[in-house]
């Protein structure tokens, strides 16, 4: 699914609101491809990232869905538009084994008030094997 | 609403648990009451906590949502028996501002395969006025 | 919680959408409660309404969680807007044995461009006891 | 995603929970494809299946989800196990308008306990071009 962009230069705005974003630097997440409609990052997962059984915490997973499909949203409104979330479901698939975890954001449905999102959390096994943790839907409304 | 624990000694599994959950103690969870199917609980917002606006990040209060909701769930399972969330839905009623955030889990339904809660976020204002933040609503699988 | 209609004749307007509402009077629901940011309806449950196994059908209830909600927003906005449903979440407590079901929409927090609703449907078991049947979060847009 | 029936009749076994599904019938969902982990569908729109706006109605939307997706978690069950749907969550992209309506769910993560699945409704457009009407993702439990 393609979307377009409102502002030619988006992917500069998305690196300045990152460099705001005081959570997602603080547990590490790493923003590697921003396009038009999609954002994929990553997390190296250390032993604060962990729960009890010693997967990842159900609200890292939750935050990372939240940081891709938000700023998959944000590539597409206009400068000094905002997007804010207004639900956020997680689905939790697998548990969060493994030290470096892969998420994708992308838009699913493009609007004027409203962006629906998706996101994709996922572990690579020790034989290379795409291990999907968590999937998420979410709404996004700008402001 | 009241449910029954199955263990006499719920209280101490609570607190056996929340000693290994590495991320909440990270940013901060202080979980300070333990009842049959609820949980309470206050984060001290800090900058880490933040996103780019000032306001707490979505990823903290859907984590502040997981770890009351799932902790309420573990108030009423035997002792061996664990509980994961399936899936974790919150809804962002207004922005997180202030310093002292509060947090409240509580199962809605209790099951042998499964317990569904939800959760309240709140601040207060200046006046000493409630807001409420976020509001959640899980499916727990007992396992 | 209390929320202040747009219009003082927010009852009649919530009436005559109503009437034009197929779906919902073709499988039964009455409105029997209309009041600033609250819906109450019942529905009786027939042959037509259940799933193999006798129980109402999840899409009944969804319906029922929809309407309700919908309504409820709509009393709240000015008369020539419209309430959609953007996202509608329901957990499925208990199933939906019986012959009435009752249904309750209420806002949690009402805005200009969204309203967050949520649901309640349940049944009396024939001890007239309260049996929840299921429970809904919902993410009305302002059109 | 490729999952595996665990009986070689699963197709028999869909077919047998049809007819025994009332609300299903009533509203004129026809199932035309049953695969591993996959189910087909679509519905013409009649006046009975639209809200005030002529528009197709929520309810509706939600009930073609939650069946596609609840038959197909069914068709990889065990012969004596059923499905019942734990949470539901419909996100309304665009407008129900037309006069036939496509559906298909499936299975994203197969489980012993529960499985997790999502489904997809839309419309094709006078020109041909596939509108989306709704995504949806639910927990099916196996009971």
């Amino acid at each position: 699914m393609k979307f377009k962009a409102a502002e030619a230069d988006f992917i500069e705005m998305v690196k300045e609101k990152i460099g705001g974003n005081h959570f997602s630097q603080y547990i590490g997440i790493d923003i590697h491809r921003i396009a038009e409609g999609e954002i994929e990052a990553t997390i190296n997962l250390l032993d604060n990232h962990r729960q009890q059984m010693g997967f990842m915490h159900g609200g890292v997973t939750a935050t990372l869905a939240d940081v891709v499909s938000g700023f998959a949203a944000y590539t597409l409104v206009k400068r000094g538009q905002g997007v804010v979330t207004a639900d956020l479901r997680v689905s939790y698939l697998n548990p969060g084994v493994g030290d470096k975890v892969y998420a994708k954001g992308y838009v699913i449905k493009a609007g004027s008030r409203m962006h629906f999102c998706e996101a994709e959390i996922w572990i690579f096994d020790g034989h290379g094997n795409r291990i999907d943790i968590a999937k998420s839907s979410s709404t996004m409304v700008v402001i």
